[in-house]
């Protein structure tokens, strides 16, 4: 409720800040039986821990990643997994940079608003618990959704498709992703594109700014079936994970805002049962999802990440404690831009939104019973016209 | 979990089909002693009801709410208000329409997603449960969401945007939408783009195709401090909200989609104390919220309402129990465009979120204390430097 | 959260007054194909509703039930169940009674609690939302509930274990309670007793008086498995869905509260294979549950239902709005006992848990994978011994 | 949802093992400025750690807790609280004494449904997550609880009230509870009993044996108005709350099961105002919850604890790999009795519940308006009589 916790059945709980001692995270609803180690949750958090390249924040945190329960001989045992990372890099004379500061809100970023709930008793130390530091935890809670929806075939995948207004080409395949996201630091499967990203982001961060981009993830693999009806659709909850990240500013589906300009005739994704009498879809504008619930196909979505707030220029603020306008000075350990960095995170929201679903809809349809036949309501056929 | 209720404190619940005997509205969590009657909601239900122009469905239905629960001598009393709305329109001979055709799955709906979780228990009848009929409940609940936001000085509106691929104007403001934009049947307060929204309309109507548009909602009077942490930011409840809607492709909040192609220096608002010592913006780029949680600004979002996917058009589809492809012939019977109609829903769930929010901060800081003085680690200032 | 919905997977949700214009009930998480009729439903609830026999109230209500939603050619769909109660007996001038009355709290109910969060807004008309009333709609989604359990195998079966302090003879067996709890109204299936406890009650209710007692409930073919880890047991569940019936002032499970006066040695339940190589226990002092999990055995618990607060003698009490101490008249209307009345109701919250915990645990064991083999941890074995 | 989180808006989730590397708490919904230390955890987990007494298991556990997240500069910031404890006793050559047994499910343990539920990978290490060692996370959690009801003039307190078949006297105050509980390792506030119940206890102990008890706890000091309507009653929740601590058997609120034997004449708690103007009941055999509403007077309720299941006497169990009977040897390490040490978890259950009712109620109330007046429907005074 207090937003810490992110689930129903697979369920996610997280706490610590930026300077904090650690970083706790549990994760409840874990199957047993899954092998799992601290390596391979390890792996997916150095796709997102700081200081990995050039174009990221150079603070010193190796975000080592150790499992403290729920994990026994090397499986998960059906109990909640446990994981600790503790904060390296917290000592008081590093932590004094924001303390000369503490009373001024950064622009752009969440100090005031906390500031408004929690007064004078907010964490200021390197923005506390709304610091990006928090998704250190979805990234491990992640790991491990991925590695059951590995088991069940399906797979998260994404990457960068546009920053610093560069975009990468149209018409990147799964294959080109799977091949190459990961082979250039600003995780763009074309990498000529990736390329002028990154000197057009230096370029920026050269001149003490920064900048944002769009991520696209797909998830391949996904059975039909995944969601619920009204409220809770998989566009939904997908939408409600995905926006809970920081600096993302909205997120589309399929063909998203593209589709407010077309027809329905040019829309609509034609079904048809292929000689192996599967369903397919002759187009995917949907992003897999029909009335908010997958259809088989590729769950396909985009999110926007707006530039980093922190800046190396000086801006103007407000001192909450001294109730005036201060000047804020610029600051120099930043991101000059978090794009790539989300990317694993994005994935990681994806799998447990996915994880979550199979599991509600294995719950739920587990009580069916006599699904073969004729559909309800044939009687109504012989109704007469009026 | 099943998808049929929605909400924290501010909770609700709500069952019923297109062609069923009645939508059913629990909603829990309304403070005592507000005053409420059948006719404000009814006033809400008008603005969506079918049959309101000649750019909506012509399906005859009044949509009569009756409050049955939870009001008292023209006050809700603290118990549950629940609500009915019969439907008219099912009678067999008026069903057969669907019944022809109950086998086969209609592009872009959720008929092959439904058949994929409910099999041939399915409620065919113009779509059953996934019916965009159920939004009617999210409107008479948001109706009392309205009121008890009014007298808390908070309003919410919604609008036309775009529609069909025309723009209204930039730059409307407040005033503009409150004044024009239940004017014209586009619900554009820029009435003549409004003009050109229903002409190209009647347009794609009149060869049998549809047309979508975006929608912006804003908020006034929002109290900062509005939203949780981490995973349950304002802006992810409200994504989960808005995208729950069937047709809703995407949101964006503040300026969105385009705060990608940013510059970190572009895009933060910078705070100020005006002279009545207030908090203020000088911009509005991030729609009202910081971190996720509401900043006292305006809230500001728009979402991406697909075009109908019901068309007067032939299109091959499947049938799910001959289990091959075949033809759907073009109905007659559907929505030029939902646009308009999309507008009082979006409304509706905006201050479904913003009722809850309010309630679970101020259960929240009931129990804070001392909020005046000195910010937490004055003592980290005289550490030394390393 | 405000307590109107019960359930996670299979989830209840309610509302309505005992003089309100109706009752309402939405039963979300029903499987689709589930066959069910009005008629079912108002099997349970005419066990259920007042004026059923000399030892319950005299009100006159049919508590006739209508399905409104989710139900579709005699079958579930997968939609929520909507189902609506109107209520007989709401005239003003029946009101009336309870109307002289507004201002004074009954001692016993839950008059001055209510005054206390709702105040002057209070539903005072036969005690609004606090009224046994709304157990009506418990009943008729139990009636769901069972209905589901039918087909997996597991029945469910309250009877009146003791009333106004006489006891049913110990022993009593499953096809005892199967046999007579339905025969006498007492709804005690040793008929000798439940005479007895008949006699009682009418001589305490010919005073003006009231008695209360103590049901036992059972359920029979629950798989081992049902029930989480740490703070959602079966036991607590249970507890939880039990003790939200109004007059309900205990539960005890299997030996429940003897349990705290034997030794060890005397209260565990020792488990082995039987010839068919089926697990069983030689005693069920633990009422089918070891750890709060459901082991194979018969689910036993018991609760205590106070007397019924209403009596017709004269009381003294407190004004709300007045401030003062007066005297409360007798009231004429009332049930002498409820005991029997509670009896459905109690089954029907047993159902509603355990068609939850089937459904949660289903949806939890679809992803285990790998369960055949040798526990883990072996190489402990070969641990040096210190 | 998989039971390792309880609450709502005070919200607290739980991992770890008996002998895992460590228990983690994550505590959500803190009110950010409470004064809290390490020391003060502390002070309760010693209250509940094993080897405290000759009744009690003599593991060595210190159950050191350490603050990881959520608290600055000793106080908390409103961002989750964090918790770690490490375990100690975990070394192979400790564990092999279960591992010996692996394979065998203890009587009257959850060791043969957690086989059911997890199979082979079931934490067989002195019952994995359904040891009773979890119990120190609800105690954490509670010292936290306990802190903020505090501030807001409410205390929690349990004592022993039968042990070994002995009771404490009857008429036991507030002030010998306060004074005496913990002056006894029986935690019996009647030291004369107390001092019976220990002889009584290492009587049984020492012919390997084992007793259970029952535990009364007061809340003193709760505000008029915690609790919900219907299916969350303060009593129900509590009920929740209490019986998901393993070994308990039941629960009764106020007289409880003695309730079920009386008249209604008999059983009504009649309210005054004292002269003060305060309202106060006569009697509270209510346990302080009507409708299960609290009403200011003292919040009362008794659980019963059975004897603790692992003896050391031998018995007769099941293999269930080998999938045949076979006998368990007598343990020698365990608790002769557990009832003392779940004293202090009980109270911290029953202080998170407070707490969530108490924000709950705050959110709630908020937007009330208007509560001074005329109570509703004054009109039907006028009706007609017929």
């Amino acid at each position: 409720m207090q937003g810490n916790t992110f689930g129903r059945i697979f369920r996610v709980t997280a706490a610590g800040e930026s300077y904090g001692t650690a970083l706790q995270i549990i994760v409840d609803g874990v199957p047993p039986g899954l092998p799992i180690t601290d390596a391979e949750v390890q792996y997916e958090l150095d796709r997102r821990r700081p200081g990995q390249s050039a174009i990221t924040s150079p603070r010193k945190e190796k975000d080592k990643v150790r499992i403290v329960a729920g994990v026994f001989d090397g499986h998960t045992t059906g109990a909640p997994v446990g994981m600790i990372i503790y904060n390296n890099d917290t000592e008081p004379f590093h932590v004094k940079q924001y303390a000369k500061v503490m009373e001024r809100v950064r622009p752009g970023h969440a100090d005031y608003t906390f500031f408004i709930k929690y007064g004078r008793f907010r964490d200021w130390r390197g923005a506390g618990r709304s610091s990006g530091r928090e998704t250190a935890c979805r990234v491990a809670a992640g790991a491990i959704a991925k590695k059951i929806l590995a088991r069940e075939g399906i797979e998260v995948r994404g990457y960068t498709k546009e920053m610093a207004g560069i975009s990468a080409r149209p018409g990147l395949t799964w294959d080109d992703i799977v091949a190459n996201a990961e082979t250039n630091i600003a995780r763009c499967p074309d990498s000529e594109a990736g390329e002028r990203m990154i000197a057009k982001t230096l370029e920026a961060a050269k001149k003490g700014d920064t900048v944002g981009g769009i991520i696209e993830v797909i998830a391949r693999g996904v059975p039909a079936g995944l969601g619920e009806q009204v409220f809770d659709k998989l566009t939904a909850v997908l939408a409600h994970a995905l926006t809970s990240i920081g600096s993302v500013r909205g997120i589309e589906f399929g063909d998203g805002f593209e589709e407010a300009r077309r027809l329905g005739s040019e829309d609509n994704d034609i079904p048809y049962y292929n000689e192996k009498g599967e369903v397919k879809f002759k187009t995917n504008r949907s992003g897999g999802m029909l009335g908010g619930i997958s259809n088989g196909d590729d769950i396909v979505f985009r999110i926007a990440v707006k530039p980093t707030s922190t800046i190396s220029i000086d801006q103007m603020t407000i001192n909450v404690i001294k109730k005036r306008n201060e000047k804020l000075v610029a600051e120099t350990r930043r991101d000059p831009t978090i794009v790539p960095r989300v990317v694993p995170v994005a994935e990681a929201m994806a799998a447990m939104v996915l994880v979550d679903f199979l599991m509600m809809w294995n719950g739920y349809r587990s009580l069916r019973r006599d699904m073969e036949g004729p559909m309800l309501g044939q009687d109504i056929l012989s109704a007469p016209n009026v």
